[in-house]
């Protein structure tokens, strides 16, 4: 009969095990992120197979392979966004990317491609904010480096193919101020420092920056935080496509909202994007080869795929051949299934591989072309990006026929 | 022999009698204020004749009242700007008002009286701030009616004559953005919550607006929170006058000033005006009669000084004439010390009011042609103040000749 352990080396081992998931940390627990754990511990909804199907049906086309696989995985009001847009109105989407690094890699591009489908599909404006404020105060830069990369990966998000004539593009050191000031004003006014420490974990040491931003991030989910865009429509519904470690600042959104006499805005949240080396580990800006970035040369992808992607194949050939793969912990076929838009492709690599008849340095070889491919468009579209056209998109102008 | 006090009620007795000064609340121990104390607890400095004489010696003019009698009586770092003065060089006054009534009083026209005088005296521009947000995040206002008491308080301002070839209005709500939201953050990553709670007694349970202010409160101190104005000037010096309450803003932005590549900004600082009731009483919104309003009648004037002004004369008319008045304790004097410019006849009434030979109504009568006269000016300066005039003083532009 095993003695029960003591109180305090469980709880230890429950904090071992415990992932953390907050705008500033990802870290798994063993296993890897429990996406069903995070779900009910953030109190948003699972998208299911009704409501994917119904997208489809209300945009005349097929739901974005994110959606089909099941990578924006969980949602908040999503439902009340379809049925504002079923009876003939519209809404907004709002994105936003904190600029801490010069180039993009893949994991940052999913919400910008998923974004733009939407964008496509529902055929309504969007507003992307760049919150170098935000890695100003947490990132040791300087404000004019936080500024620079915020233009540079404006160039980046507008190689994702935005349509000029419904997208506006702004930084907070560039936009901050009247209505938008008025709305940071007014939220805050509605959290108390007992809640931000209890939302995002700050500390009594943590500068008063931290404290200060959640209300940054928070009002672009209202229309009136851009009278040049949705003057006279303050009550329009607002989608945020994003990454569910994003979940806790719309929280605290939709917590204040009612109380200022705005609506909530709704939200479509993904799965995180795997290091190359593993679910478990993080794609981190100072280890270049945990991602591929979309300035990577073809050699670089190669070589990064080959040396440093987890693969769930076996230790021989003679072996894999008997056993085939373990796809559960493959990241190839975990980033084929981001990246390889045909599902039946996609679903025969999968059989063949976790069969045995494909092997890892096979599958690899279709991943480098794909993401090859992927990156070398990304390329062409970022050169055509002219300063002129990033002054455009950044431009505090009405878009014309943006409900059009 | 007596038993000593239990710690308990020790403790008690020193809280009951310790005074309170913080930019919201000021209450004074037994006694008063203790500006002493206050000197020592801020760790500021003794504003002494040497100091008002080289003023008058630098400016070629008698130096204010405010200033001969003591009523500006701390500084930190004045000397510093005069320093810079002598050498030819130019500085920048930055003041504000927290817009938070319909009306000015007396005591909130203090600091713009000398500040008006610090304009004309030294031939140097002038910020004002108006702290809108403050006033929303602080009182049960609108955006919308913190911003309008902002415009109203502004044509109070203006009557009070400031040069609008060097003065430059500007309401938080209006005008945070840009350069001034850039220092702002800047400010911020400085400051702990820690450092916050220690200077602004703020509690977890307050909203994060509260911590999220003082930043806003601290960067007009900085010249390159004002490109239109002070471009390419970012070392000019900034002398603030203000009332003593508004040190803690200022003592955590000398503290930041250095770490963020900015010069500490001087500050010359006030006693507060007192109540009709009395030094230890406060003038209060919810107590009309606790104060003298710019916009009261003739009428109003003379039946709120004849019948809450504090006397420090005797019960009676016989016991008057013999021990005469205190005038430690008595506001008509403490008034006619803020208002009446001739120091001779000031001398003379104290002189005689101490003697026994002036009584009580006729020191008030006094006061009342004195206020009348002051208040019956700023009306009509008031009066010519045109919806026009707050647009061109609050106006965004460059101040012409601002140094000449």
């Amino acid at each position: 009969m095993a003695s029960a352990a003591p109180e305090a080396e469980k709880k230890e081992e429950r904090e071992e095990q415990e992932q953390v998931v907050n705008p500033w940390e990802v870290s798994a627990g063993k296993g890897g992120i429990d996406y069903d754990k995070l779900v009910d511990q953030f109190g948003c909804q699972r998208l299911d197979a009704t409501i994917i199907d119904r997208i489809g049906r209300l945009t005349g086309r097929p739901p974005h392979r994110f959606l089909r696989r099941g990578l924006f995985f969980a949602h908040r009001d999503l439902n009340e966004i379809l049925d504002v847009y079923e009876k003939g109105e519209k809404f907004y989407l709002y994105t936003g990317r904190g600029p801490s690094s010069e180039a993009l890699h893949l994991g940052h591009l999913v919400p910008f491609m998923f974004t733009k489908y939407l964008q496509d599909a529902f055929k309504v404006p969007l507003v992307i904010q760049l919150t170098d404020d935000e890695k100003f105060l947490w990132k040791n830069l300087t404000v004019e480096e936080s500024k620079r990369l915020a233009r540079e990966n404006a160039k980046d998000i507008i190689a994702c193919g935005f349509d000029i004539e419904r997208t506006f593009i702004f930084s907070d050191f560039g936009f901050v101020g009247g209505a938008f000031y008025e709305n940071m004003v007014k939220v805050a006014r509605c959290v108390t420092y007992n809640k931000v420490v209890g939302i995002f974990g700050f500390t009594p040491e943590d500068h008063i920056g931290k404290s200060s931003f959640p209300p940054v991030q928070a009002v672009p989910s209202f229309p009136s935080s851009f009278p040049h865009l949705f003057s006279g429509n303050d009550q329009l519904r607002c989608l945020i496509p994003c990454a569910i470690d994003q979940d806790p600042y719309f929280r605290m959104t939709r917590d204040v909202a009612p109380r200022i006499g705005y609506q909530k805005p709704s939200l479509i949240e993904s799965r995180f994007f795997p290091a190359l080396q593993g679910e478990n580990t993080k794609m981190s800006a100072s280890d270049p080869n945990s991602a591929i970035y979309v300035t990577d040369t073809n050699k670089e992808i190669k070589t990064k795929v080959n040396k440093y992607a987890f693969s769930g194949g076996q230790d021989s050939e003679e072996k894999h051949r008997k056993l085939g793969a373990n796809l559960e912990v493959d990241v190839p076929i975990k980033w084929l299934n981001f990246f390889l838009e045909d599902d039946d492709e996609l679903e025969n690599i999968k059989k063949e591989y976790k069969e045995g008849k494909l092997l890892t340095g096979e599958v690899k070889q279709i991943l480098i072309t794909v993401l090859s491919e992927m990156v070398e468009r990304h390329k062409i579209a970022r050169a055509l990006v002219t300063e002129k056209m990033v002054d455009a998109y950044m431009a505090r102008r009405p878009l014309p026929n943006m409900f059009g």
